[in-house]
């Protein structure tokens, strides 16, 4: 048995401390260090950006994870430059930062995992990281979680965190998390970061399984305007505070946790997209594989002409359909359908736009719901995504100074 | 030798005429109604979208052309409905037109092409294609080529028309041209069409050539936003009133006038784009295969953060890295680059933002070029685009009513 929790976050889980502080590198201010801390080496799990520019932090992590045989002590983040582009000279930089907060913690730097996000191509001012650690090291708290939050974020409107309990042969298990999405009002800032922490014992193979299979429904079934960032990242930290081992058993209840707390973060991605109005669950179905599902889905959630129709509240059915027709899947138009919310505008081939005021009224609301069917199969995917305003545009014109 | 001819259009060559008039199927007026007329049969080549999604004129003009043995008389087009997604009844009402522009000029329906452009799912009214034929066929004549044009605009903010000569063996051959681009000021209309007539006499597997040649690097090397109408198509017909047979030798000059003119067409469609400010030429060097140059080069093009950058003014090249990076193509960060105009920002994988005052500087033109190396072959493919503009939002965003 699942159950969201909407004030927690990464410290929710027993035996995990936070930190967010301001070490000065964000231009104008605010918090821009964060750390969360486990108690204990926990287990550790990570997905990186398919991006094939990838960041500094990304590469460190990624060797560090594996060094560590998959433990980690400490994640460090800063925000407002994220070290990518920057050649040799940011790997050593991202080093320096896992270095500098394992010898504050006493650990290995290979237990610490870094992540940046900010403007590319610019250099990371290591002075100023050295010089915030140890505030962020004295601030480390259980009730911290949300300043954490606080400091990964660049423009996201709001902060993204969530949490979870299951209970397993009695006794419980809590998920936590923190994210931010991509904000853009500084352009070049396109990152997505999560982090999750569980005191749930997992091992790794199971963790990393975990970790994949909710990513997949979760992260990466978002979209807000199908770019990847060079240095996203989502890590997974299960410490086993709580003293529950979880295993093939009690894999189903610990991932129900774990993907409610991943869906609830994507969705605040969505929600905090740069000039979002509106939240948008795009579901194929009828397709001949779940992965064409996808694609369809992906294609029609990336669709400017779909985006700015939602954005209108035009339920254009007609664009709907195109993007089905070339997004180089199988699809049957004398079979396909279409429905806006709880309306169908076409079906086998036949348009019924006396239904378009009812649609229209629909897409009125905040969270919006299409389906298409593509008259094929029997496989179906559902992806999200927000509408496209001329606020996206301004956003994202801005000159960078 | 080829040159360009400003003035032309469909009846700069021997041999054809054109009309533009007014049926009545626009709901607010203006000519809707386009006839292309060859004197003779003339050989006929044609490209489709590749949409699954296939409006009734696109199946009708398929099956015309083979049943035809290749050959054409007339190309009939109406604006203002696209007759897609309708259904056995669009198939017959576009049929229709065909065999009523057939029985007044005296051919077989076989010999007429079909094209339309504009609203999806609603039915074309035939009886206003009926009564309005007539008036195209009086209308006919050598100097209507721009009423032609005009006729088969949505909301593109001007008509598109170009000719080209090419002198064979001393003699003359003319290429003319006319096309339509995206509107969506009414949204669902997002059709690009293209007819293109010359006076060269050439065999129909020599003509099939030119044109699948000539498309791949003009109109399939444009995007506006990613998007595949229901309706695309550009049919090429060459009637041999010049009296200048096209062969194996003398195919080279041919296609370069062939190529001019799509070209053209194809360029006007961008700088008509939805909201355009700014024509962009994305050239992706360095690629491993010119599909994966090609592949890049479309993904820098379709993306929204590299639009609204080069709409804004923003030398902003970490995005037109990052986007090199997820296009899934062979990539190495270390040895890319990317350079705005002549302006290097980015070369063997580290910064040069001193550059990117003058950068910006040359962004404020109108007809940009960006380059991105991908540091890994020495293939490369280059695709023409426009900024992302408000204005397309707003444009896209509005109720179709």
């Amino acid at each position: 048995m699942t159950t969201a929790v909407a004030a927690g976050g990464v410290t929710t889980p027993l035996g995990f401390k936070a930190a967010g502080v301001s070490a000065g590198i964000k231009v104008n201010g605010g918090s821009d260090l964060a750390l969360i801390v486990s108690e204990t080496a926990a287990t550790a799990a990570a997905v990186f950006t398919t991006n094939r520019a990838q960041a500094a932090p990304v590469v460190v992590s990624r060797e560090h994870i594996e060094r560590a045989g998959g433990l980690a002590r400490a994640i460090v983040v800063n925000s407002g430059c994220a070290n990518a582009c920057t050649g040799d000279e940011g790997v050593s930089v991202a080093q320096e930062m896992t270095a500098e907060t394992a010898r504050l913690l006493g650990c290995s730097a290979e237990q610490v995992l870094v992540a940046s996000t900010g403007v590319i191509g610019v250099a990371l001012p290591i002075d100023k990281i050295r010089s915030g650690l140890p505030a962020a090291l004295r601030a480390l708290a259980v009730d911290q979680g949300s300043a954490a939050a606080r400091a990964i974020m660049t423009t996201d409107p709001f902060p993204k965190e969530a949490s979870a309990r299951a209970t397993i042969a009695g006794r419980e298990i809590v998920v936590g998390g923190m994210a931010k999405g991509s904000g853009m009002i500084e352009p070049m800032m396109a990152t997505m970061l999560a982090f999750v922490t569980t005191d749930a014992s997992v091992p790794r193979l199971l963790l990393d399984r975990a970790l994949r299979d909710v990513v997949n429904d979760t992260f990466n079934a978002i979209t807000v305007d199908g770019e990847c960032s060079t240095n996203d990242c989502v890590f997974l930290l299960a410490n086993g505070a709580s003293g529950v081992q979880i295993d093939d058993g009690s894999y189903a209840p610990f991932v129900a946790a774990l993907r409610t707390v991943c869906r609830e973060l994507a969705l605040g991605i969505v929600r905090g997209g740069e000039g979002a109005t509106k939240l948008v669950a795009v579901t194929v179905t009828g397709a001949a594989t779940a992965d064409q599902a996808r694609k369809a889905a992906k294609a029609i959630a990336n669709s400017p002409l779909v985006k700015t129709a939602i954005h209108g509240g035009d339920p254009n059915w007609g664009r709907l359909i195109a993007v089905a027709g070339r997004a180089g899947v199988a699809f049957e138009l004398n079979r396909a359908s279409v429905a806006i919310g709880p309306t169908v505008l076409f079906k086998d081939g036949q348009p019924y736009d006396e239904n378009a005021p009812r649609a229209a009224e629909y897409l009125s609301g905040k969270d919006i719901a299409v389906t298409v069917h593509l008259g094929v199969g029997s496989e179906e995917s559902t992806v999200w995504t927000c509408d496209l305003s001329a606020e996206y545009v301004r956003i994202n014109a801005d000159y960078r100074t």
